[in-house]
C-alpha cells in the first residue's frame, strides 16, 4: 500500500486592478471578471487547473490596490522562480490588471478565512476631475466635513451592521468588529478610510451614502445612530457609486508565509 | 462723429485635461483637439466666435494640469457670473476636460506671449500599475537613479537645447532658460521637473529620452555634455512616449489680472 503524497503547494498572489471594465472579482456567466482573466492566465502557464480563490467579493467598477488571492499548483518555488512566473503573468493580462508578489504559504492557508481584517477607501471627489473619471464619486454640492467625520467615528461603537447590508446575502450574522473609519482631505478629494475584520455585501458604499446624508445635514448624528440600531437597510442612505471604492487589502498572520 | 467703443472683454481660462483621446491642444484638422472642444463650447454658450488661443501646442496624448488659454467675448465680468460660464462650460464639455477658473485680463495681456515661465512633469512607472495606463512611461529596465539626476542638474548650466529640438520647427534660435530641472521618487514612479522661460517642440520628451540613456549606462555623464554641445538632434536619444508628459502651468505677472 503506498501512501499518497501530495504534490500540491499553495501561494498567495497579490495583485491591483482597475475595476472600471470588470464585473468584480467574482466568476459569473456573460461577464468579464478579475477571477476569470487571472485563473484563465494561470492555466495557462502551469497548464492545470489551480482552484483560484480570492479573499472576497468585490463589485462592478470597484477597485483593488492590493487584492488577495491564493491557487494550488504542482509546481515548487523554484519551478515558479525559474519560469518567471509574476513577470510571464504580467505580460498575458490585460493593462488594467497587475500581479505584484505570489509568496508560498502553508496548506491550509486561505486567501479568505485566514484574512484577519480588510480595509478599504472611498474616494469623493469634489470638483470635476479629469484624472479621477471612473475612479472616485463626483460630488460637488456643500458638504460638512466635520458632520460626516463625527458621525464616521461613532462606528466603532457599532457591531450590528444590518442597516448596511445588502437584504439577499447569505450570512448568519451583521457582526462587524470596525477597528477604524476616518475621513481625510487630499486637495479636492474626500478619502474615508474603514478598517474591519470582515465587511457586508455592499456595506462601504452603504455606509459612506449614510454618512454622506449626515454631511448634506439630510440626517443628524442622532439619527445616523437610529438608523445603525434599526438594524434595516431602507432607513440608511443609497449605495454611493462602485467607481469611488478602493479595497486597499487584507492582513495575513506571517506564521501562514513559508520562508 | 462717434467714436467707436470697444465692448471686448479678453479672460484668461484655467483648465486641465486627460490628453489620452486628443491630438494636443492645437486644433488641426481631421482630428480631435482641446482647443477645437473648448471653441466650440464658448461658441456655445456666448454666441461668438472667441479667437480661444492657448500658451502653447502639446503633443498628442500629453496631459495638463494647469492649463491657460485667453478669449474675447462682448459678455462682461457680471455677465459671466450671471449665466454661470465655469460651471455650464463643464457640463457640455467631455469628463476628460475640465474648466478650474476664468479671470478677466488686460487687453493686450496673452496666454502665450504674456507667460514668464512654463513648468512640465514627465513620469516614469517602474512597474506596471493598473491606475498609470497612459498616465506614465512604463519602463522596468534597471535605471541608475543617481546618474539620472546628476545630468539633469546640468541642463541649468546650457542655454542652446538645439540637440533637443525637432527639426522642422519654426523658431529663429534654440534658446531656453532652465531654471530647474530634478528626479524625485513617489514609490514606483520616478518623476522628472523642469521649468523654463520656454520649451522648443518636443523638448522635453528627447530630454527624458537621453536622460534615460544615461541612466542605462548607455552614455556617460561626459556624453551628455558631449550632445548637448552638438546641437544636433540625431545625437540626442529617442523620444519618450507623450502619455507621460504632463503641461503643469505657466506663469504670469499679476499685473495682467484684472480686479
Amino acid at each position: 500500500m503506498t501512501i499518497p503524497v501530495s504534490t500540491n503547494y499553495r501561494y498567495f498572489i497579490d495583485l491591483s486592478f482597475d475595476g472600471t471594465a470588470y464585473h468584480g472579482w467574482q466568476v459569473q456567466p456573460n461577464a468579464i471578471s478579475v477571477q476569470q482573466i487571472l485563473a484563465e492566465a494561470l492555466t495557462t502557464l502551469l497548464r492545470e487547473d489551480t482552484g483560484l480563490t480570492g479573499s472576497g467579493r468585490t463589485d462592478t467598477g470597484v477597485h483593488a490596490l492590493n487584492y488577495t488571492a491564493h491557487f494550488n499548483t504542482h509546481a515548487s518555488p523554484l519551478q515558479l522562480q525559474e519560469m518567471d512566473l509574476v513577470y510571464k503573468l504580467n505580460r498575458i493580462v490585460p493593462h488594467d490588471l497587475a500581479i505584484q508578489q505570489i509568496r508560498q504559504v502553508i496548506p491550509d492557508a486561505h486567501a479568505r478565512f485566514s484574512a484577519q481584517c480588510r480595509s478599504y477607501e472611498y474616494i469623493i471627489c469634489r470638483r470635476k476631475d479629469p484624472f479621477m473619471v471612473n475612479r472616485a464619486w463626483l460630488m460637488e454640492r456643500p458638504l460638512d466635513f466635520d458632520a460626516m467625520q463625527e458621525v464616521s467615528r461613532k462606528l466603532m461603537q457599532y457591531k450590528d451592521f444590518e442597516s448596511f447590508s445588502r437584504s439577499n446575502t447569505q450570512v448568519n450574522n451583521y457582526l462587524c468588529n470596525v477597528t477604524s473609519a476616518s475621513w481625510r482631505q487630499e486637495g479636492h478629494l474626500w478619502i474615508f478610510s474603514i478598517q474591519s475584520n470582515r465587511f457586508l455585501r455592499n456595506m462601504v458604499r452603504a455606509l459612506v451614502g449614510t454618512i454622506t446624508d449626515a454631511g448634506l445635514k439630510k440626517i443628524s448624528p442622532c439619527q445616523f445612530d437610529d438608523i445603525v440600531k434599526s438594524k434595516n437597510r431602507s432607513n440608511a442612505g443609497y449605495s454611493v457609486p462602485g467607481c469611488g471604492l478602493y479595497f486597499l487589502g487584507a492582513e495575513y498572520d506571517d506564521s501562514i508565509f513559508l520562508k
